[in-house]
């Protein structure tokens, strides 16, 4: 596909400076951008590979246009970044072919689900009885939505996402666990992605709920009854316990845990690999993680860390002494 | 679905103290309770949320029933959590709507494949050749149930699971990975419950073992000729590597992993989030978890954390010198 | 099915020393084999475990030529647990059914994906628009190969992996997310394995790049742009974040993770559960864990954790002051 620049800014707005008839044919990265290709510059920190990019036109904020200008074509827009995420929506937008059917003939879709008329079941995916399905939502292939699910307006579900299975509930009985059924579902708001293989339990009583605009990588796990608050954004490999409470726009890293019951405040952000064993209140940035070494550091390290208490007391006997 | 108190007791047992014609039409926690509701009272220490629930009718054990009956109605049991997952069982079974066919037909299965008439198999599942499948067990929709393994009685197998998947195996070659064809198959005992997009690997030569009443979470990898013993229960997104030895009774928190060819004893809780590097043969409580703490406080005591053992030489050193 | 040794070393070299008549019919360890099973000493290590085994047949090195046939019947040849691979891979060979059809019928391929007629696409798989499936490769039940996605020769994709969703790419804007349409691919090359629910994502613009003779375990997630050199081998739950650049003959241990943008070097060795969150730019072995500890000491120690660099502060100041 080949789009020329006058196109993009007739679609996008920006202001232009260089050949409107230039044609592009992909984007790229600056370091790598061929003079076919479309680059943007979205964040300052990385003016220094400006001007050595063969790109064919860059997309910059003002205070760039400058330096850009010197290198050749550019587009002007206030928010670099956020423009490109756009440029790659026309993209999508020109070169995908004509929609197929909007109920995938291979998907099993119980006759007593509601799917709107404009949303899109992708091939093999389960939709069962009860579901709700709103306007402009996409499910791909293999994805499930399980007995009574809801799922708003303009959602994307990845492969082999599984919705409403049931939440991990059982009362001890004499040394064996006894099932406590899920009589609750899952509602999932508006313009919520959900990532591949990730799962979201239905709840024990009440629902889980995925508020608006939630983003949900890969192989995550949402318990039963979580509520996730709108915007916030959860990466891959992530799980959150039962019953947690997580604010609107928080980030959270790729195989953080949060565990059961915990509430987050809005706008916390969890680094990566971190283990949330306590509520969080106030937003700000939290980390817990090992740090990685050469194994026989660690080993020592780690011998260490198992006599810290200790240690600690041996600090205060010297610092009586002394 | 409205259920009369009445009938609630008829079927479960327990002390009625009110109307039996009382209608109640969903279960819900003390808090939020509505007067057309059932909840309970689990555990003694909610005593305080007791007085001002609203809830139509609470399940309290013999001990409050006196602070339970001061309230409004209530049915005495002498186990109120249990009385609440048969409370939800009945619930799940009077609200059901009629079961379809035994086998969705949509599903593949093998005609070598060994279904007994009253397990059912759901939408998309693919069951092979050999596989047996007990009385009583469910395969909810896109379960995979690979070549010649066994599923006991009364299982619960959730969307997406995948049991029999070869075992990750392979012999370095000069460099590369020469695969080693996993020849063992699964084994599931009776009442086990396998949560969603979980996999349960074949063994390389003998069988996985996942023993009765094994209860897994979503998420779950438990490698080649494992073990989990009898009514172990295993939360979200845990990792079990190749032959690692579970014992019954055990419960292993989310996210924890256990490495390949280790023994845990029965009766070991490790804690969610733990990584088990070693076997544990005591039965007792074993955890291994960063704190998390805000970002800044965390980079500082990492930092050191990366310089510990070196710490204790110099409290050694101090120690010599006072 | 029973093989005679004489069959075996003539598919196989190998030394036999015993009856070429004699026929096993399964493999076993040395500690459990019976005389009608093949063994193998793949490390000298065991050597301890050998006179005692009730094996019909051992495969040894040259080394343990003269303790081996001193119990009974042997194999010698150079690298025995290679040699052990190369015998599960005739025994499966001999032991399956003849195959069913390239393609199962229930399978959904595009018209416009290209599947190689030597490769096999098993029940319930979904092959999208422009992908490219190589000779020999093997998708077992239940896998998902997105649009434009490559595969190689000789792989095998086990029940439930999704190649090609799309990376999680977002751009801020106002509090809400922008989706970054992911318009590059996902390219494998030849000889690689990918686990049961593995999810790789496609490249936000250039692809994702898994090289020839990559293995991958199950659970596994890796991110949108990551090129994993060849020969990598990764254990099951690891998740390699978005941009990660692993090089060639690495291991990389169950439940560890990558962040984004990181470079590891050739011949990298990361232990099951570490975190990292630095470039590696040397061979040799890495570890950060947290060790596991009975719970209340974890608590004592992880306490004094989040005082630790108060605590070197203290050793500070008694360093001075004697």
């Amino acid at each position: 596909m080949q789009l020329r620049l006058g196109s993009i800014v007739e679609a996008l707005g920006g202001e232009l400076h260089g050949d409107p008839r230039r044609e592009v044919d992909g984007l790229a990265p600056l370091e790598s951008a061929t003079p076919s290709q479309l680059s943007f510059l979205g964040n300052a920190r990385l003016l220094s590979l400006l001007p050595s990019s063969k790109a064919g036109c860059v997309i910059v904020a003002p205070a760039q246009f400058e330096a850009a200008r010197a290198r050749g074509d550019c587009i002007v827009a206030p928010h670099p970044y956020l423009y490109f995420a756009r440029v790659t929506q026309l993209w999508k937008r020109l070169s995908s072919p004509p929609a197929g059917p909007a109920i995938h003939p291979s998907a099993v879709v119980d006759p007593e689900a509601v799917v709107h008329p404009t949303a899109r079941i992708g091939a093999l995916c389960v939709v069962e009885r009860g579901v709700h399905i709103g306007p402009g939502t996409v499910l791909k292939a293999r994805v499930t939505v399980a007995e009574g699910c809801v799922i708003g307006d303009r959602c994307t579900l990845h492969p082999g996402a599984v919705i409403g299975a049931d939440g991990f509930g059982f009362a001890p009985n004499a040394g064996v666990w006894e099932k406590i059924e899920q009589l609750g579902g899952v509602r999932i708001g508006n313009d919520v992605d959900i990532g591949a293989n990730t799962c979201i339990d239905r709840g024990a009583l009440a629902d889980t709920v995925i508020e608006d605009g939630v983003k949900l990588d890969n192989l995550i796990q949402v318990g039963h009854n979580v509520r996730i608050g709108r915007n916030t954004a959860i990466a891959g490999c992530a799980g959150i316990a039962g019953s947690a409470n997580i604010g609107a726009h928080c980030t959270i890293g790729g195989a953080a845990m949060i565990l059961g019951h915990l509430t987050l405040a809005d706008g916390v952000n969890i680094s990566a690999g971190s283990f949330v064993s306590r509520s969080i209140l106030k937003p700000g940035h939290y980390s817990g993680i090992f740090p990685i070494d050469d194994n026989a550091s660690w080993e020592k390290n780690a011998a260490t860390l198992k006599q810290l208490h200790k240690l600690r007391d041996r600090v205060k006997a010297l610092e009586k002494k002394t």
